[in-house]
């Protein structure tokens, strides 16, 4: 990794708008944007404060016949080593948003000695140059992708350092007690004990407990920031895609004000209550007793198996009789088949039954919806029940919550550490191997916040960045 | 129109990227800024200078909850009246670019006070508020939409203010004649002539010969702006989508450079020498002689309509045999039935001619290029007589060049109302009828520059811009 070059990209989404942003970063980024620009007041760029905005004219001073060639009206802002997003000398052109333009002025950035920035650079730099931990780092790309309340709330958590915040102070009470076990190596033929064995297992219960509560809050954490995944359930002509359109609906007209959400990828995601729900579309089951009783098509289960919740529409209407026993016993297969997944049971086009069917529908089976899609009847009362299915308490609490795998990896690696040396502790472990699985317990709070990091580890996770971040 | 109001817009496209700006325009633009954000370092926007950059929040501080909820970390610019964009106070908002985060902080402002801007409504206000003229707004759009280097240089021309002071200048200089002229009719009785008939015939000259060379530029300026459309005639096995793959393969490897750009947009556009050259889908000829003999299929004929270079590949392997008057004849009739347009004799595949046929095709035909696209010969060629045909001399003087339709009708009607004044001068017409022409063509003069201008114009224009510019 080359750290003492200057990099440039767009920083802004590309295709044609009314504004885009050319994003430097750099020992040379002031040095080099100086060279390009002729401010309007004749100021030198070199010479001026940072957090200041100067309007000039991008020119080529080097162009082929000789002329110098304006390529476009700007505004450049100066960031001064430190206070920049990445640390370093940062210029930021907002220019016309041409495509054209924007190419022409990054690509004359890279004949004056800038190199192209990979996926991320800006960020790592930031990283590196000691501005955020690797946690928070990875929060900004999470900040970026989030598109519902829930994520958004978690991923700026986690990007103001809360995550960060929690690691690190117990890393450091674990590292005061390693310091002391290791400096006991040296007294070893004295034999004796700086370390308070009795503090010390106490600070190993309270790690053991924070680590427990950040690994059980992936499960949510994870939903929340995929969405969470219903699959509807039900024969094609129970109301499943007139379900799917009410609950959608009413979502639609919201979305519609952002600017960019496309028809497609809302298509089947709906966030109720900031929290997104990501229904799984099970159009392949043509049958569904065959799905339940036979245990049949591989490609619907498939389906099911990766939803937290299914909406199961019982068919009653079927052949115009009404059977509260054939439901009963669909439902009981559908919850035998998948005891780790909610059911929720719900009676589209209520207002086909009567009272004394209503009536005899709930006294088999608990817990029972009763809507009409299509007259918009019960929708509400259904969406309340997704929303409490979702454990949100955590979150209401401000309580920080892991969404990224890697952390959970490091979490459950570090509990497992933690375990053996609590195990070691109590055993009588000597204070030398004791002090190994304490570093190994370190080294892996150090992977989270990135004190402990390497080339391969960075490079995967600033990959997933978009170019210009 | 109203004026006194704050707008708020995304000013960069649309979607996610790493940055996303959102503008504010108005006399609340400031105060409604400073009471979401919270500044690190506990700023008030509305006490800091303009030209700078503060790091902060933006907040919700009215959420249902009762807690301040915080956004997103961004960065916000000032830009205070009349040193901006619009001329009034001016807010940039620097978030993550975030489809959700940019909703929910222009949601938030809206709450706030803001009104969402219309498509161009920054733009129309600068034009109100005397940032800019009319015919530079309308560059405005113009350079944002360029996609080659010839429409930008002329946009940018444009945008800086090189056609309006062309048509200021001898509006100016109207302006005093049709005063004294005017001044005569308060002296009618007296028979005075304040204005010198003489001087006034020389400037009459002067604006006529101006005028037409404007308009006769939009002729090549709304080529270039438009791309110049080149149709390539040949029956499918004659190597057409051979050339066009020859023709644009170079230029893929330049483009693929461009982020955003997609293949689908190139794949009939080519850009030579910086001129846009727009290729015309002629694949509806299955049969070239039915076309051009039998004045056939119309579809074909639409296109070539529109073409203004013609490609033409004889085919003259057909059949096998080498018939040089079959060639010859094909080539009149389409000269014959579109004498308006530059037609470009290309024989493909000459690595499969003898050196005599060669020559007796040259001796027969003027003006043939012999290529190969398969193996990439004589493409070189093609495209510099490509380039060739297109009347680059006024771009190259840095000429002032009309591509807009809307300031070509007003050159078309002044330069008739100046003619008309002319006549009235040469036959003796009083001067209260003439100063009525003189009158009209000030008013042409005025559309243009837009210091005549109505509510239905500007809507017009602005309607064309993108939101948030």
């Amino acid at each position: 990794m080359i750290l003492n070059d200057t990099i440039v990209a767009l920083a802004t989404p590309s295709g044609a708008g009314a504004v885009a942003i050319i994003r430097i970063s750099g020992n040379k980024a002031i040095e080099i944007a100086n060279a390009v620009f002729r401010s309007v007041r004749n100021k030198d760029l070199t010479k001026q404060k940072t957090h200041t905005i100067h309007l000039g004219h991008i020119v080529d001073p080097s162009t082929s016949s000789g002329q110098v060639k304006i390529l476009d009206q700007v505004l450049v802002s100066i960031f001064k080593n430190p206070n920049s997003y990445t640390g370093e000398d940062v210029i930021e052109i907002s220019c016309h948003g041409s495509v054209f333009i924007q190419q022409q002025i990054i690509q004359l950035l890279l004949r004056k000695g800038c190199r192209m920035a990979q996926a991320g650079e800006f960020t790592l730099r930031s990283f590196l140059n000691g501005k955020m931990d690797l946690s928070q780092a990875e929060a900004v790309a999470d900040l970026i992708n989030s598109d519902n309340e829930a994520s958004h709330q978690i991923a700026m958590q986690q990007m103001r350092g809360g995550f960060s915040n929690e690691i690190a102070k117990l890393r450091e009470e674990l590292l005061n007690f390693a310091s002391l076990i290791e400096l006991e190596l040296d007294f070893a033929e004295e034999d004796v004990e700086f370390a308070d064995r009795t503090q010390f297992k106490e600070l190993l219960n309270r790690i053991e407990f924070v680590l427990k509560r950040l690994i059980d809050s992936f499960a949510v954490g994870n939903v929340i920031k995929n969405g969470i995944p219903v699959a509807i359930v039900g024969e094609p002509n129970v109301g499943k895609s007139t379900l799917l359109n009410a609950l959608l609906n009413e979502e639609r007209a919201i979305v519609s004000d952002v600017a960019g959400t496309t028809r497609d990828t809302i298509e089947d995601e709906l966030t109720i209550g900031g929290i997104g729900f990501r229904f799984i579309d099970t159009a392949g089951i043509r049958d569904t007793k065959d799905v339940v009783e036979n245990i049949g098509i591989q490609k619907t289960f498939e389906k099911l198996e990766k939803a937290q919740i299914v909406i199961s529409l019982p068919n009653f209407s079927k052949g115009g009789a009404f059977e509260t026993g054939k439901i009963v016993s669909e439902i009981e297969l559908l919850k035998n088949k998948y005891p780790q997944k909610t059911i929720i049971v719900v009676i589209n086009k209520m207002d086909l039954l009567d009272e004394s069917q209503i009536s005899n529908l709930k006294s088999q089976i608990s817990n029972l919806l009763f809507i009409s899609a299509k007259k918009n009847i019960g929708i509400e009362e259904l969406k309340n029940t997704l929303l409490s299915l979702v454990n949100t308490g955590a979150l209401r609490n401000n309580e920080t919550i892991v969404t990224n795998t890697r952390h959970y990896d490091a979490l459950l690696k570090a509990l497992e550490e933690i375990q053996k040396v609590r195990f070691g502790l109590e055993s009588g472990l000597s204070s030398d191997l004791m002090a190994i699985d304490i570093r190994q317990a370190l080294y892996y709070f150090g992977e989270i916040t990135g004190q402990v990091s390497n080339d391969e580890l960075l490079g995967n996770i600033f990959a997933n960045f978009c170019i210009g971040k």
